[in-house]
């Protein structure tokens, strides 16, 4: 049996030294729990079949939607669901925690210089 | 289309009064998040097909797995694999967000006083 270890957040964003690469810090139920920090805008995009969670665990930003931009703050979460376009802004860095189904690209149906392969952290 | 909104955790446990109840606070890819208030012993159980991840939002509390005993801090997660045996105790209250599919009780293989049905917060 695999052992069990506990996650510490600040510990593992200490690690991440590179802006929008989202690392995986755990999987369950064919979903990773990825960590990603971010500052400036990231690009306009999709996920044909999958919904996406973002929690702030740092700072905040904003996510900008054709339906209008919301503001997500420290301690707040928002779900994308698939098919939904979004565009995440942050003026300073945050650092976020994603909940989505494993293989999920975080460009979404974009392929450009933003997309990153998954990495464990 | 369904209209996004943010979720605030501190303002969606100030809304909850009984403890050991999980209260869904969000849905994505067959998944519940769900808050609960934890304090005192819950029971030892396992879910036969269902992985279970624990983030400590405010406070701490105990892991008890036959392997060892885990504390999950403030900012800390742990993910029970479907099968583990598990018992959470926390010595002072504790809030948890859970990430785990649709349809899991809270008492996994057990059904008894602590068993809860699921409601939306």
């Amino acid at each position: 049996m695999e052992t069990i270890r506990k996650v510490n957040l600040a510990e593992k964003f200490s690690l991440i030294h590179e802006r929008r690469s989202p690392k995986v810090a755990g999987e369950l139920n064919g979903q990773h729990v990825k960590l990603v920090k971010m500052k400036g805008e990231f690009i306009w995009h999709h996920h044909d079949d999958e919904d996406e969670l973002f929690l702030v665990v740092k700072g905040k930003f904003v996510m900008e939607l054709h339906t209008g931009n919301i503001e997500v703050n420290e301690g707040e979460f928002i779900i994308i669901p698939r098919g939904v376009e979004h565009k995440p802004v942050a003026t300073e860095e945050v650092e976020i925690m994603l909940f989505e189904p494993v293989g999920t690209l975080n460009t979404g149906n974009i392929l450009n210089d933003f997309t990153r392969d998954t990495e464990t952290i």
